[in-house]
């Protein structure tokens, strides 16, 4: 056991659904990170906190989360003998913003001790370990997000039959813009926002949004954003259920799309939203339209950011 | 107009939904082929039947569909002048088995035609005009079994906000098991196959099979073939309502499953069904097991096939 070794992780904020993709994708993008530092002192297999720092270390959720995630990992893989995890967490993502904050904690906190302990794990262990980090701050887990922020790219995840998760990313450029509403922090926005969604829907509005899920990702794996951009516009389900709950909505995803944006989604559960934009310039020229041109927004970020690569060493 | 011009085009059957894809994926396969082969004659914009053959040339639905898909190509391209087209169809894919077999008529009837007339039509054109066509012999228009005949491999479908039909296809290399049992032919097959569908679904077995539609296309693109198999076998909402009106369904698929089946689902609105099998010879190794140790079953056809390319001139 070497006692001096650190292992350093950032792991990128995501934004998961994209309009029809509802509990099933989520692209990460490097709008906000989080990063995680592991190392190990002798102890008896505790997961332990040393610091919290970053601007959002106030906001505690990270550090229960990177902490949960850490168990759950080491429950999967074995435990620890005659040592303790120690982990710094920096929190760079807001939280409350559907960015999938605890989601790149948890992550971040999963990937270092799998670099630390050498662990031989696969994607998927790591993001089920990490969801059901994430559902100690979320009340339940959202592979979605923690996929997105472990994998890179466009992360799909969906459960077989008997409910174990299955996940893939596909690594894809794009740029995007995202806009995040100042204020509306809550602790419960994830449980609210489940609670204005419809209990059941017609076999044939769920057959559609399948199908528009289904073609965001075959156009990711064809560098297809126009189509992207289309099904972005496309969810007959959940957006309009929440739309109505996000501030500015139907403003701002005006003003991007008269601005050229080729889809707009509320990021997650937002309040934040996402804008498809067809190049690097162009997310800048979503962002400047946006704040020149949306009055009634009240930003408190508006970035143009691309996506991200997955969990990795720093 | 060089009237002595033949264009013969060939387009394969195709299986639709692999499980949770309902009216968004279907496959392209070698199991069985329609030929069109279409010529222009001095004539007033009319589009003849000169012979429908082959094995199932007196079913009679290939002819009607390859007419009124052709009349919709022309009338979204602007039709003919002093001409007529005339086809020649050969019916290889059996009708009412679930195979695409109407769709496979209308898709190499469009593709003949457009070569014929050298239209510049992209892709999105032909499956909507074979679409419509296509729905004059099934009622309505199914853009999964066109689409995949027309462009080869996994083929994705979804409409917009509008209502407009994307499509894409992605090429991906697999093998397969075709089960198709003998007799059960109903033109209202596909109609009453509908009918026995719940009106309405929970939110969140909606979100799940759209998941896993998603996860099928991405794992085609990634090549992942054990996740597809997963996610065929994970269908919650349209093949456990039509399963019981497949004959032999449940043995059939435990002894596919037993003999190493990667996934196996009912192949359209069935009766026949689609095992994804690990390479070649395991899906003629599938074919002997089916045939030996499913007692119930009554096949007409068993046969081992491989994903297959698009519409093209033979």
């Amino acid at each position: 056991m070497a006692a001096a070794r650190r292992v350093r992780v950032r792991a990128y904020s995501s934004s998961a659904n994209l309009g029809p993709g509802f509990d099933a994708l989520a692209v990460a993008h490097t709008a906000f990170y989080d990063e995680v530092e592991a190392r190990l002192e002798p102890g008896n297999g505790m997961v332990l906190v040393e610091a919290v720092y970053g601007p959002f270390a106030s906001e505690a959720g990270g550090a229960a989360t990177a902490v949960k995630a850490v168990e759950e990992l080491l429950r999967i893989t074995g435990g620890l003998e005659g040592s303790d995890v120690v982990l710094r967490v920096y929190k760079g993502v807001p939280p409350g913003k559907g960015l999938g904050s605890s989601g790149a904690s948890a992550a971040a906190a999963v990937k270092a001790v799998a670099l630390l302990l050498e662990l031989d794990v696969d994607d998927t262990t790591l993001v089920e370990a990490a969801g059901r980090g994430e559902a100690a701050a979320a009340g339940q887990p959202h592979y979605d997000n923690v996929a997105a922020s472990l994998l890179g790219g466009l992360a799909v995840v969906a459960p077989d039959a008997e409910g174990r998760i299955y996940t893939l990313s596909i690594p894809f450029k794009a740029y995007f813009t995202v806009y995040v509403p100042r204020g509306g922090v809550s602790r419960f926005k994830t449980k609210v926002m489940r609670e204005v969604l419809p209990a059941s829907v017609s076999l044939h509005a769920a057959a559609r949004n399948g199908a528009r899920a289904a073609m965001i990702a075959a156009a990711a794996a064809a560098g297809r954003l126009d189509v992207i951009g289309a099904m972005m516009l496309s969810d007959e389900i959940v957006e309009p259920a929440r739309s109505k709950f996000v501030p500015c909505y139907s403003e701002a995803r005006r003003v991007l799309l008269d601005a050229g944006a080729l889809g707009v989604s509320i990021s997650g559960a937002g309040p934040s939203l996402i804008a498809l934009a067809r190049g690097r310039e162009h997310a800048e020229a979503l962002a400047e339209e946006l704040v020149r041109r949306c009055h009634c927004c009240d930003p408190e970020t508006v970035k143009a950011v691309e996506t991200a690569p997955g969990a990795s060493r720093v």
